[in-house]
């Protein structure tokens, strides 16, 4: 057999080839790690996100759903958008997902544009002409309701870990007190999306009738084991960070940047889709002449490093542990015995919308929930399924997709049934044949 | 308005209510965390994969592709399987993924059951009866092949990071090197899963006269930016490990473990899926009498950190980095100047084989490999899309599915044409028509 040499060129001599090894050490070293050793000591940014929101404190005992907890009081940070009318029956309430404060547009008193900027206004998805919007910061994050980061007035120390395991059902009552002191008896619509979404199904469930219709986008009436899997990663990723300090951070010189960070790139992944990807970055490189090393090297890492960063400041960690928990726990059955049970009292017309490209909420439990919901009786189920590229976030990015959809749905007059009635429709049948 | 009370019922004494408060923080001790702060000084297991294998020294510098990288010796582990015949015809090369050792089968210096311990042997997918199966340990690798663990000969220490950068064509160049050693002019087939697939293209492609057929299962023709967003969480979480001290960890008493195992929870999630983690898990509790807290609480959780915690020693995470790293550099393109040009070097027999519920090698791309090969001038293509609920990992679990259409396959009678000729065809439909 001939002998084959598989492209390996002559031999060096000894030196030269000594030197091209140790040539080899330079190029690994890590920039990116000694990066990573720097700014631990940082000013988390969430803890600057104080102007432009009204609270409503309860200052009775909120009692949790799980291990007995309870809260000696609770506060809830809220915006409102448009003017309540005289009957009290034009509001709408937002529900954010997991990281969303109660900024949803900008308005005088905070001119930062919103997590919904472009849905809410004059003549928008929710059309402040005509709709009182009301968005709330859910309790468990620290954009001003009460969070793990708040100060116990017990202890007065902040609660952090000693913060009470919390519950959908636990985060939407808090709502509900708020409608309360707002004197609001009956919302036109709750519309929620991701943890929203579930907070959307828990107030219609709970409260069927305050709630008079309801919009779910890429929710669940469940949290599925892979993104219960998802979320613990992010959530593995902070406590596994030494400054975490079982929580216990805030007094100290000691902020869990890095678990945070790496949480947030997790979550990153579980929010995007690999088309968009595949579209916006390819295989491109971070700089066409660098050489491939351990560091970052195609975009999408120094996307999602970029991600990460941005994030790893601006919801407080444990926020992120308690509110990733309380979306894992979500199981409308549990409350009402079964699924069923559960749904049939959710008997308003619902809109589900579900994205194909969502890994985190998958377009099959969308359309399950509609299912559902048409099982135990509700005629009124709209299902729209979306071929948007950007995954979990369309509903933050996909403007004339789901805003269209919304809005239609929130404004039509329901005197008249969705649904066509028979004879009508053969009427028309008989007028086409024409 | 009637004033709505939300569940919440009248107030403790103080007393009651302080100590209440206060055991919540009983309830939020960590035992998870206490548990993970231990370990740290680990022998890592996979210093004790030292049995049962051959090995091939090439004792002359290798040259990788990258950055003129070098490596003084290089020495690949193998096993075999089977006879080799006189003809030295009846080789197959299985190529395994990223953690694989040359074990791929027990055998009676290393009885333990290997990675594809089911798909070969007398009458298997790979059948011993008739085939001389060959499996190495990739380079970069820790189970007996030159890696980040071996001592480099010139400095007398661990290469560690000064490691090259490698990249799929190294590997495959290795495994020639050894096919010169044992007088292997040409392979009856390579066949490859995961990164073995993309061995197994680079194989065919860069020595087209070596390689009969080819099996690629689970693979890419390029890395695709969602598949390396996933390896690059994996190595980040790695690289922030503070016991990863830049990859030289080997003299000290500190080792990765906590990085390397939440890179293995995070890889895991992209190895299964979630249809078979719902039939599987389902929300099952660890513990039905255990309450909720920010420790792991469902099955899935504790079957992810039980993944991580059984790999977390098993590979070195050295090897895991350049590895993974190799795996996103892969573009067969590359070296060609285009894909057509590139796959239009394999006119063998292909099967591609992908699995529906893969999402790191998701099906789209098992179905673009097959079509571009098509569109490059190869008449014998099978495609073959599985519906296993086991995602990536199907390669290593389905061995129905998989095992036949690899053991067809290799076995078949290639000197007719696998394509039925027109004119028989229409004889045949002819005799059907009567």
């Amino acid at each position: 057999m001939k002998k084959r040499t598989i492209s390996q060129t002559a031999e060096p001599s000894p030196q030269a080839f000594q030197s091209k090894l140790f040539s080899n050490i330079d190029q690994t070293q890590f920039p990116c790690i000694a990066q990573l050793n720097t700014n631990i000591d940082v000013e988390p940014a969430y803890q600057s996100v104080v102007t432009g929101y009204k609270t409503f404190k309860y200052s009775k005992p909120f009692y949790v759903r799980e291990n007995d907890g309870v809260l000696p009081e609770v506060t809830v940070a809220y915006e409102t958008y448009g003017e309540l009318n005289e009957q009290k029956n034009n509001a709408v309430l937002l529900q954010g997902g997991l990281s969303a404060s109660s900024h949803a547009r900008s308005h005088p008193d905070n001119e930062e544009p919103g997590w919904w900027e472009k849905f809410i206004g004059p003549g928008r998805a929710l059309d402040t002409d005509k709709y009182f919007i009301i968005c709330t910061n859910n309790i468990g994050s620290c954009y001003g309701s009460t969070g793990p980061s708040s100060i116990n007035p017990i202890t007065n120390d902040h609660y952090a870990t000693s913060f009470p395991i919390i519950t959908i059902q636990d985060m939407v009552n808090a709502q509900f007190l708020l409608l309360d002191h707002l004197g609001i008896e009956k919302l036109h619509a709750a519309v929620g999306s991701s943890l929203g979404g579930m907070l959307s199904l828990a107030s219609a469930a709970f409260h069927p009738e305050r709630v008079g219709r309801l919009v779910s986008i890429s929710s669940c009436m469940r949290s599925h084991p892979s993104s219960i899997a998802m979320r613990y990663l992010q959530r593995k990723a902070i406590v596994t960070d030494p400054n975490w300090q079982q929580g216990r951070y805030y007094n100290t010189d000691k902020y869990p940047k890095l678990g945070t960070k790496l949480a947030r790139e997790i979550a990153t992944l579980t929010y995007r889709s690999g088309p968009e990807w595949d579209q916006r970055f390819n295989r491109r490189k971070i700089d066409e002449n660098a050489k491939p090393s351990l560091c970052p090297y195609f975009q999408i890492e120094s996307y999602l490093d970029h991600q990460g960063e941005l994030f790893s400041t601006k919801l407080d960690p444990n926020s992120l542990l308690y509110i990733s928990r309380a979306m894992d726990l979500f199981d409308l059955s549990e409350p009402f015995g079964t699924m069923k049970k559960a749904l049939a009292r959710i008997q308003i017309p619902v809109m589900v919308i579900g994205v194909q490209t969502d890994i985190l909420f998958p377009c099959w439990q969308q359309k399950e929930l509609a299912d559902c919901l048409q099982d135990a009786g509700n005629q009124g189920v709209s299902y729209y399924e979306l071929n948007s590229l950007y995954g979990h976030d369309t509903f933050l990015l996909d403007l004339n997709g789901v805003g269209a959809g919304v809005k239609g749905f929130i404004e039509t007059d329901n005197s008249e049934k969705g649904r066509v009635v028979k004879g009508r429709n053969d009427h028309n049948r008989d007028r086409m044949s024409f």
